[in-house]
């Protein structure tokens, strides 16, 4: 892609660059994208859904994930994941009147998720595209349209168009339930503040000669878990086994040891209170344990820790994914590897 | 607990009595446990859901996946997996008239699946609890029950309650559906011709000294999968990533190499049909690739092959989980572990 060249081929350049642009995103979509927003919302309102789901594939999956917590939580609205192949591969055509189906894709290209998208529109749903290619496939498939606005991506790895479809589904989300938006405007200034913490990057080196990795995280922090887990297998081809918290101690939590690093995303609230005797049990399996999150949810066992601001857990994918954005463009570049253009992988994967 | 005294401590012996149960177990359940299925399949088709969540935790929460597949497929209602944590962490209240939820644990002994089908039950849904323990809390606390009347299992790691959960979701669908159920009458010897084949015994001599393992399918043989790195997982404490087919080349395709052990579940329909582009890319990457499923499905890549018997796709997930539960327990014996007794385990598992 073109502006691969332009970064003059520095391994890294165009994901670093990706990532430092997202607290000016967070302002461009904040004073910008919310008019669409708003009439999506009103539009979707209108239709009064009984029930989302989501459709992704990729790190997108991990922005579907983010909306159904969003959508149960504060929407009261029962809401899911679907995989597509039950409708692409076995020809379900499952009655969808009252339900709201999002398909959420960066490029817009997958062929699976605008054929599920059809299928659903076909069958009595609401539809919705949330994109970053307002002219893609998906986008002219659904009945509604949202455009990420989260500019040209350059690195092959997604890391400011998965923020910028967080920030567009809390807006959507907050939008649809007729909520006062508290504490947003402060994003840009909290995610520059972010990103210039280096204790990621440094925590990086130690990962340098690890063979396997465990992410984890409940609740809203779970995408996160997912997410980080992604980014570190296809730019640092670093195994990564991302679990639920509470999927943890029901059987993977046998298979940690010293040489395991865990990383745990640890918010303030709810969530990071219910990680409490999942850090404690990885504690007695002397696992290698470094938290994300704010201070303040520090926890009693032995560990490294990524400080990221103290927020409402809701909010807290927007800023918990970026020092570990870094971590994987570090550990990527530490292991010789180009992150912009990762072995065996494309900007756009079309599967059926 | 009483039953693995029984077996005179000798590890794995318990985990091989569960295994070897299974063909008998599944004559059980379909000359013994229909009735009740009836019973329940008619109780729901009265009151039509519009939307069916499943919600369960660990080796439940694969056959949970298996059926929201039966579901979507051969009712055409839409289903999902739902995160016990937006209702148990952050007080989610969904409405869910017009909802099936169905709570799947082989204990019952989850609080969070217990509160989850309380509050469901408070917000409009038929609850229907899945459990091996029909005077359990989950049990109790669900309107409808089904016991999947597995006897009693000796290891902590799950192997034929899973089995039994599978078929009894099965048989249910099938019930509302109102179709009639064809070839499973041949199960319990397809499934003790598949547990008398040694070649998964042998293959999991070759991961001895693997730091990790794959599994990939899609469609139902998802659900397998998954199943088989968790089984992995809590016994061998082999670190094992299971992916969609199609999630596999939307990233993580990217870290695997010669030194990646690839377990490929491989159906002879359209979930296997799907795989040919996943099993080429990673033939590309030369992993080192086993195929679980029937000869027919045998792909171009240089693989080796675990055989499982030819059966429409739906039923695959009964049987080809055979094979890998005997590799999971044969490679536990070699790295010196007791698979009855996996460290940092219990049998019952509760998380709130």
């Amino acid at each position: 892609m073109s502006e691969q060249k332009e970064t003059g081929g520095t391994p890294g350049a165009g994901m670093a660059a990706d990532i430092a642009d997202q607290p000016d995103m967070f302002a461009r979509i904040l004073h910008g994208g919310t008019d669409q927003i708003r009439d999506v919302a009103a539009r979707i309102a209108d239709r009064r859904p009984r029930s989302v789901i989501f459709t992704a594939r990729g790190t997108s999956d991990h922005a579907a994930l983010y909306g159904s917590y969003l959508t149960e939580i504060r929407l009261g609205i029962p809401a899911g994941l679907a995989s597509p192949s039950s409708i692409t591969l076995y020809g379900a055509r499952p009655d969808l009147r009252d339900t709201l189906v999002v398909g959420i894709s960066q490029s817009g290209h997958s062929p699976d998720l605008s054929e599920v998208v059809r299928v659903a529109r076909e069958r009595g749903a609401v539809t919705l595209a949330v994109t970053n290619a307002p002219d893609s496939p998906l986008a002219e498939t659904a009945e509604l349209g949202l455009d990420i606005a989260a500019g040209p991506e350059r690195a092959v790895a997604a890391t400011k168009t998965y923020t910028a479809q967080l920030l567009t589904l809390l807006l959507l989300v907050e939008a649809i339930a007729g909520a006062e938006r508290g504490g947003l405007d402060e994003l840009p200034t909290l995610a520059e503040r972010t990103l210039a913490d280096d204790t990621a990057v440094e925590i990086a080196a130690r990962y340098r000669f690890a063979d396997r990795i465990v992410t984890t995280g409940r609740g809203y922090a779970y995408a996160t878990a997912r997410e980080v887990a992604l980014k570190l297998m296809e730019t640092s081809y670093l195994p990564a086994l991302a679990f639920s918290g509470a999927d943890m101690l029901h059987g993977p939590v046998a298979m940690a040891d010293p040489d395991t690093p865990v990383l745990a995303i640890v918010g303030g609230g709810p969530g990071g209170r219910s990680m409490r005797e999942v850090l404690a049990r990885l504690g007695q399996r002397r696992a290698d344990l470094v938290l994300v999150g704010p201070t303040s949810a520090e926890s009693t066992v032995d560990a490294l820790h990524i400080p990221t601001p103290e927020v409402d857990e809701a909010y807290a994918p927007l800023l918990d994914i970026l020092p570990l954005q870094r971590m994987a463009l570090a550990l990527a570049l530490a292991r010789g590897g180009d992150p912009d253009a990762p072995r065996a992988l494309d900007k756009v994967t079309a599967t059926l």
